[in-house]
């Protein structure tokens, strides 16, 4: 019944008619590429996402994890899946072919991601952090660290983890007391991490652990951390894993969901026996780190929409099948489809926008993202580079609370059998759930996003942001079906425009105040890139959606969910911008035993 | 640590400070209590729910419920408590003494509901249905159907369920196929039935169905279904549990909570050897069933407003207790407890004016409700009936959906803890997500609020509604502090009545637009609701908040809460009433094809 669901030609729609990327086939690195090689990949990823990653979902759900002295067991499918997924090629579907990867450009991940994600969430975090952790060193190893250890985790022989929070250093990560004590060229490593994601299992030979330490007399707060590379067992002289290293994994959560990822608490060197090396420049750790927890937090958006995704499809499947009720507008005998009801088709409707718009979000910054990287002008470099940072937090925290309500949507679609295991829409639900919490609470992405990315080079990030959706207004504002609508995503922003500025000035003049209202302003700045998203796909699906026959359907309804979305969401959002900076002091001055 | 909490203070400031509930027993049935006894029992049922029931919730979410050769078993702690529960008159607290009934108003089961739901959910349903299933053949059964089962369901020995969904009549129940064919003066019975909460279990020495059918040969549609009474044991000459009566449990289902809650199918009378007796008129059991279906209606708002409310609690205690970051207005030195974090106290705040005024709403419309049932005034009986049957839909749709919001920012309060089994928070969140899809979904209660309640007597449910409210603006737009947010819920109020005077129209033109909306517009009411019984709290509670003292914090509390929610919530409010008056048809014409 888990049977991953998407809609393809929604992906093409966005990567070809929206997005046009084989335009990244013009940069450089990516000559080599052209539109066709890229169609083909997002085929095949949908076709291993389906046959390979899909069924894992329910054995894992129904099979579980074990942990037994000392050790996590998985379900040995996924063993198998871990190994072809890396020799296949899409664990480094988008890194240089020098290590193992395959050359594709960075948004291919994410498009990728977004598949094996629907697919099974638990698995595809297995080789998801493998990547990260693999990029990291391939980004600031010694060559001899990325000979060793790079083509193995890339081909699915070893996994990655990042061992980030402890007891009491969670989103405050100044707090962290791991300590490398220096030991000729290499660390020895101590100390216990919680809340680490794959952090022991039975799926691949080795697991390679990027821990955050502090290097014995180091610079207290962030300053002084620095990244090590740790593996669950040494590697002997020909590389094969060999003694164990000392890292030994002392318990493994019980969770809401996620029942087939095992979330490890790992202690390292108890017995002083835990070797680390040391990757990249010393101190500088939580920067090199900062890599990986940038693409995880994209990461999360992802998974919080293709979640809401796939919930929303085996919802619609659902409510064409299941008869129950008349036509409320006797247009039909009997009983009929619970789909003609305008309240199943309002929550269908409002989900198809929802999840529709994030992708094209998560589409967009990824494609952003490559030219960030790649332009041959470094002025377009920083630009895009820009545009990448603004949109961080807000892909992470509002896709992953805008994915976790679609399922709750999805879920009121089934009515009881909703809450019933024998539809996946529960479990989707409760994997959802975690994309709020981990890598950065939503909150501290209000943060992030009001704070860091609206003051570092002057509001560069925001001025960046600004360019992009208003040269949107200039093309589209006398668009002669959509331009009112246009319009009203342009006072949208004139408005919530005003309130960062507002904001802004706050930050230094009442900070408390200022911190009360940072994630409501990030939904603000949510919903303008939503309604842009869809408005820009509706102005490019309009002249067919005009037309007659059934085969422009799919075009309708990309016009229907922008404009329902603009008009049903933007007035919520002008509200919302009043909030933030009503002068109420309600939440600072309350007292303590007044809660 | 799923211990109960509930901040006390709060519930009898709204028993007696704001509604005053002594007042009760100046009613005739009422006379021989006083506030005092009311008091006392809920002093009481508190110590009973956190003593005797919270203990269950996690022994039942451990244990869980087996079910072998066609029999459910339950954690048995179950079964002992269900047996105290009802011989300590908490089944039956509001119930007439002659069947074993303690004669307390019907506001004291809403009271007591409050915090046995909210010390465990799933065994709360056992004593609950038994009581509607009691309630229904109290009301409607014959004088020998009343001895025969009554006190023994009061008391603990017998358990009772409502029997109505079937495979194919869930929303629907006009499709009820379940048949009674005459057999002397009792029927034969023969159906299946599914869905059935606490349908089979052994915490009872007998279970008794109360069951939907049709008397074979009656008409079709809802106008044809009766209500029988259907034990599971028939009773013996001394009237104890004999032979079983050929009702079958052919299952349970797996779901995302009320693990200890069994949801069962049952066939009756697979083998025709399944007896049921008439309760109530032929023809009319859907009529008589709606008694306990309105009960069960309130009672689902009462468990999503009780577990938010714990959820609340739990993360209030957590946030004081978390250490983690540094001040940001740098008012205390080193690290500090989250909630002086202010997104956390955002959060904090929400919940807490979130559940405050739910229970507010629901205290009152229980209130209300004896009035309905016991004023001496039949104009006064019918003003209090027209506001409990308004109420009831805004009760039911908003409290679940919002009781499970609050349940999801308890969650994000708690960070990656609070997706861990560790902390009770996601097994609430589990438990809480029902209450929208069983009773009547919440897509169901808009439109029976837009609907029915707006429509039969000519609106006067509404216009019973308009009188209060209005009220309430008379007496207080004056108020030298709160006077302005008055006058913000008058002119919320206006929009509102407005956008219900043009649906009302539309209902009749645009049957499947008019549909399309009214869950939003189910929500706007519910704010208006929120928003006025949070106001009138602050203003009962603003003198002493004026004060000095830390001793008024708990005054400041009120007044923070109400102006927060006015000023963050009326502006949405506000916006989404125009969206469920807007002229645009996507929801209605979008084609099949294009979702």
């Amino acid at each position: 019944m888990t049977e991953f669901k998407i809609n393809q030609k929604d992906v093409f729609f966005i990567v070809n008619e929206q997005l046009d990327y084989g335009r990244l086939c013009e940069l450089e690195r990516y000559q080599g590429l052209n539109r066709k090689t890229l169609d083909m990949l997002v085929t095949e990823a949908i076709s291993f996402a389906r046959k390979a990653v899909a069924p894992l979902n329910e054995i894992g759900e129904e099979k579980g994890l074990t942990y037994e002295d000392g050790q996590v067991k998985c379900p040995q499918e996924f063993r198998e899946v871990f190994r072809r997924y890396g020799e296949n090629g899409w664990t480094a579907a988008a890194r240089d072919p020098e290590y193992g990867g395959q050359g594709f450009p960075n948004m291919m991940r994410i498009v990728i991601n977004d598949f094996m994600y629907g697919a099974c969430q638990s698995f595809n975090m297995a080789p998801s952090l493998t990547h990260g952790a693999a990029h990291l060193i391939e980004s600031f190893g010694s060559e001899e660290l990325k000979r060793a250890f790079v083509p193995r985790m890339y081909n699915g022989t070893f996994s990655g983890t990042m061992c980030l929070t402890e007891p009491d250093a969670g989103s405050n990560l100044a707090a962290i007391q791991t300590t490398a004590y220096p030991d000729g060229e290499c660390y020895r490593i101590k100390g216990n991490k919680i809340f680490i994601s794959w952090g022991d299992h039975d799926i691949a030979d080795n697991i390679v652990h990027l821990v955050l330490a502090r290097i014995d007399g180091a610079p207290e707060g962030v300053k002084g951390i620095s990244l090590f590379v740790v593996p669950k067992y040494r590697l002997d002289a020909d590389g094969n894993p060999g003694e164990p290293n000392d890292v030994a994994c002392t318990g493994i959560e019980e969770k809401l969901g996620l029942h087939s990822s095992p979330t490890a608490a790992l202690s390292f060197g108890a017995k002083d026996g835990c070797i680390g090396y040391l990757c990249g420049e010393a101190n500088r750790g939580l920067a090199h780190m900062f890599q990986m927890m940038n693409s995880a937090r994209i990461n999360t958006g992802v998974s919080g929409m293709t979640l809401g995704s796939t919930a929303y499809q085996h919802a619609l499947q659902y409510t064409k099948q299941r008869i129950q009720g008349r036509d409320p507008a006797k247009r039909k005998q009997g009983e009929v489809p619970i789909i003609n009801h305008p309240d199943i088709r309002r929550m269908l409707l409002k989900m198809k926008a929802t999840v529709d718009g994030m992708r094209s979000m998560i589409y967009t910054a990824a494609f952003w993202a490559d030219f960030a990287a790649e332009s041959p002008d470094p002025d377009t470099r920083d630009h895009y580079q820009a545009l990448t940072d603004f949109m961080t937090p807000i892909v992470k925290a509002y896709c992953s609370d805008m994915g976790f309500k679609v399922c709750e949507t999805a879920m009121q679609c089934l009515g009881g059998y909703g809450y019933c295991r024998d539809y996946p829409i529960e479990q989707y639900m409760r994997d959802a759930k975690i994309m709020s919490l981990y890598e950065g609470t939503n909150g501290i992405q209000g943060i992030d996003l009001m704070g860091r990315k609206m003051r570092v080079n002057e509001g560069a990030m925001f001025s960046a942001f600004s360019r992009e959706i208003q040269a949107f207004f200039e093309n589209h504002r006398g668009h002669a079906g959509l331009g009112s609508r246009v319009a009203d995503l342009e006072h949208a922003f004139a408005r919530v425009s005003e309130m960062a500025d507002q904001m802004r000035q706050r930050n230094q003049a009442d900070p408390l105040q200022w911190a009360s209202y940072t994630y409501p302003a990030l939904l603000c700045f949510g919903d303008l890139v939503m309604a842009w998203r869809l408005l820009d796909m509706a102005v490019i699906a309009w002249d067919r959606a005009e037309q007659k026959g059934k085969k422009n359907d799919f075009y309708r309804g990309k016009v229907a969910q922008a404009t329902y979305f603009v008009d049903t969401t933007l007035p919520h959002t002008m509200a919302r911008a009043g909030v933030c900076t009503r002068s109420g002091r309600e939440i600072v001055e309350m007292p303590e035993k007044a809660f």
